[in-house]
């Protein structure tokens, strides 16, 4: 964690540098005015109850009523679809499941823009394909809002505690807006760039995680088997240039760290399921810009078969397991 | 740095915690008694070099009679065969290009094994096969030797400076007397257990740091095309999950970094052949142990494309140009 | 070709079976009414001049003016746009290089269906992702029309000499009128189910080819590398269960076949950023339904490595000489 | 089957164009003198049978006593050891399950070689690295034997039929002799050149097998998932790019044809497990020739997966199985 306040700092630090000041309008600094919120999923649900926290009067809606209750017991208004918030708030947060369930609350028959008003600040902090992102900020653009995708890293537990990172892509000049409500929920907030690039910047290290967790698990393996101690093998990666985030701080194998869902027979954490969504996107943003991902791809492939063989619902660092399993069951065969 | 000491003195701590007192022989106490060394190339040469530091007297002998001349000059004694050399030495350092190399070396007509004294220490520092290091040990123990396998990372330069890191296999009773010898040529000596897991632990970093150099060349490549800004994209990978030695240390995208081969067209470091090798061997065990390594193979055969479009000798953190290139190629050629 | 016949027919009685007797409109038996065409490239031209030569009437248009010079010297009336050839023609077939170019000629401003008939049959040849096939066919079906996807298979020759596979998806009581159509510029014409299915068939078919040609291509070039003749080996797997249309009918090694691209510098053919395209198309559409292909996946990443190394305008069998290079030059190399 | 022979025709022709007269040594044209034969398992046992019912005494030995029972009873004579088998007979042949009980049974302490006659022809049925063929040869040829490989492709089923094919390496002018006891055994003998092409033109064959089976159970998924006929869509690719033996001959989808593992559940055919063994052959060989195999060692940790997932017994058309479950799981759970 300390990482990361270091790293969000230097990272603030280099913006300032390349940012010369910016007018920054009127509404954005007024504070406490009511902040809309669409979607109170797992994550949803914390990220608004941190809004109130803060003081922020909330206007929210969700499909299911349910999940709207909840937060109506701690003060939030609750209205009966994206329009009506859209007509109330001139501050929105959406937090959805995918890209077509974004598309439908800003653009569907009771969508955001439908009563948008000038001006408003439209923040998603859905994780979807960054190229629905900037559909999106022109669909705003012409009813005179301003649309920023954020998508957020780090799980219930982080989304709870207001410990999640924001990634922001959108008009640098309304990202202060911005930040005034994400520090609330957050406790980083990275500024990546034009519309689309915080999602480009979530997929990214997704990908890359999940390359180094598979990396990992097959390496931790291949070198048990090979006779090493898998601390002693840990400790040994941790030293050298195999190191990554996944051996150093969220080990796959049972034993080696405390603390890890390898720990708690990969319960919790980040499931293969989103993981393997999140891979999807990948795939989609690379083929789309004609590049070429060959471990990503493979990545891809690999989780989707384990969702299918019972892991959807364990932590991504399962496959260690997955592999593991593998070989024990192959020797009983005397493969 | 700092880090590898930490992490070196943390792995001699824990080993010293599962080590019972052990007689050590009086042969691996004697010091300054002649050492022999066999394999006189870019690595061995500086290696030998540093025990002449030390103040051991050195009985070398090479292949080829130039590289040998070098090191007369500094004082060590030549002779014509790996055979003379074991009748002069009772502690032998061999550090050959490949497997083949080191069954000749020991087993061949003027092998070691032909004069080897009772007692003698062998230690090998090449990178080959553990299979291949057992089949020495065993050799080695029929005729009262005993054989430890001790393969380094770090380059020429390391070896120079006496900073590489010897990943050491063998009986645990003999390795202070070897480490006594390593750590005149090395930083870090690293105990990993029975013979042939040195080479396991070194085969075993090597894999990971291909597959994380290669997601790092491919995310950071994507996020490009995606539009992000490569040295901010470094700073969110690096205080993220998708950090990696290969993001935050060796970054292989020209201006992110200095001092790393990227910055100097991908001159120096550790070149793509030498990756392709260990990843051949990573191939070789991982078959032989029916292991799964999905995302290794995969490194193995990327790493060998690039051997032959002109990257052989390139550091291998050229994957990035290499991938980079072919999509300017491909949008010139409106793919 | 035997077989393409003998294959065709089969399916076509298979076909037969279960279909029970439908009304067919007399839109659809009129014959020699005017048929509009829209987009004249490579393929649509040819395809076009099949349709004058069997006395249909042809009104066309394309982006580029040059292509309807020399179709319109041919007889063919030139519009200005596809709304006015949906005034104009009751059957529509469309040829165009990829999915948005697709929507905009049905859905655009100037579109097919701002003017389009009711009971217009509309055709669309492209290959495209079968999800957008099944859009336009919504769009059509709200005014009124029916859409048919139809993609093809065979190149420009057998586009000039009808020699083209046409796979079909749409309502099958419409068929038959298609098929009138289709048989005048193709040699097999087959009925594969609902709207989306004809592009579904098509890029299964080139995802398999391509997975065929890249295996023997690796195949071939480990076989040489062993010691095998190459005319040998190709005989031995043509006899054996290697078999597969790249090894016997369009093997990728010079020297093996005479008339294929390989036995003429991999010009003509099927190059291979179409095959990338294709692939791309298959990756979408997997992702799109959660399925896993993971040879699929890898073969579109090397056909994309190959696009951006000077393979792009080769036929995608160059992908052995893309190998086997490397290996020689690997070999120079000393790696 | 017929497409077999009138393959094998083709290239015995082919052969015979480029084989100048040699004088055949006196040895090999004897008749109906012994054969020895050592291993005696599931292949082993009926290929000796039909030696025996050709008329050729039979001088076996098999680690496992039961093993020779059956065989003694139906008139084989049975010794001790390959060496006691090697002082009896002339030519032998030896059918072991891997390469280092082909060393043991051939230079061990009882080996072949330690009592082989002058002139003696070695023929190994077993399917090993071609690289232990070659050393093999060598070994014998100092003896002054004359050892040739000849693995087959073939279960268990053709052996008793003979039905085996066997591929030939070794020197062309043995080429008749061995011939001669072979086709008592297969209904095909190719001759493929030096000594080692047997095993390789074997290993290539089973690697673009499994590459081609993978792609088709990939391709067959992808077309269901899309709304294709399973018939309809083996129909398309058949007459098609995508044809492969996988999809014409022996298709993994259960329903598309019969007399198939997959109408049968995957029983009986080519085990997963057997399939994984040689592609690990393959991986070898092209680790060691420096050869890029992509698909090939994809396919490879596919099946290597499935050895592990309740896989090894079945066919190894099972992928299909391994992949559709797979996706169905994934639906239940709503990946």
């Amino acid at each position: 964690m300390a990482a990361l306040f270091r790293g969000s700092r230097s990272i603030l630090h280099s913006c300032s540098k390349n940012v010369e000041l910016v007018l920054v309008s009127s509404r954005s600094m007024a504070s406490k005015t009511p902040v809309g919120f669409i979607g109170l999923g797992n994550m949803g649900s914390p990220m608004a109850k941190n809004l109130l926290k803060h003081g922020y009067p909330v206007i929210a809606t969700d499909v299911f009523l349910e999940s709207c209750k909840e937060l109506q017991d701690e003060g939030a208004q609750i209205l009966e679809s994206p329009a009506e918030v859209a007509d109330k708030a001139d501050r929105i947060i959406t937090m959805l499941p995918s890209s077509p369930n974004v598309v439908e609350v800003y653009t569907g028959a009771n969508g955001i823009l439908k009563k948008v008003k000038k001006g408003t600040l439209l923040i998603d902090s859905s994780t979807i394909d960054p190229s629905v992102s900037r559909e999106m900020a022109l669909a705003a653009e012409k009813m005179g809002a301003v649309f920023m995708d954020a998508p957020v890293s780090g799980g219930v537990g982080a989304a709870s505690l207001a410990k999640l990172t924001f990634m922001v892509g959108g008009l640098e000049e309304e990202y202060t807006a911005a930040q005034e409500l994400l520090t609330c929920m957050g406790a980083n907030v990275v500024y990546c760039g034009q519309v689309g690039t915080g999602q480009a910047a979530k997929i990214c290290n997704n990908m890359l995680l999940a390359i180094g967790m598979i990396g990992t698990a097959e390496t931790m393996n291949l070198g048990i088997r090979l006779g090493l101690d898998p601390k002693l093998l840990a400790q040994i990666l941790n030293m050298s240039s195999g190191r990554c985030w996944s051996s150093d701080t969220y080990n796959p194998v049972p034993g080696v760290m405390d603390g890890v869902p390898s720990a708690n027979n990969y319960q919790g954490g980040f499931g293969t399921t989103l993981m393997t969504k999140d891979l999807g996107l990948a795939q989609h943003t690379a083929t789309n810009t004609k590049t070429s991902i060959p471990l990503g791809s493979l990545a891809h492939q690999l989780y989707r078969v384990m969702c299918a063989r019972g892991y959807a619902n364990k932590d991504f660092s399962s496959v260690f397991q997955f592999l593991r399993e593998q070989d024990e069951e192959a020797e009983k065969k005397g493969d």
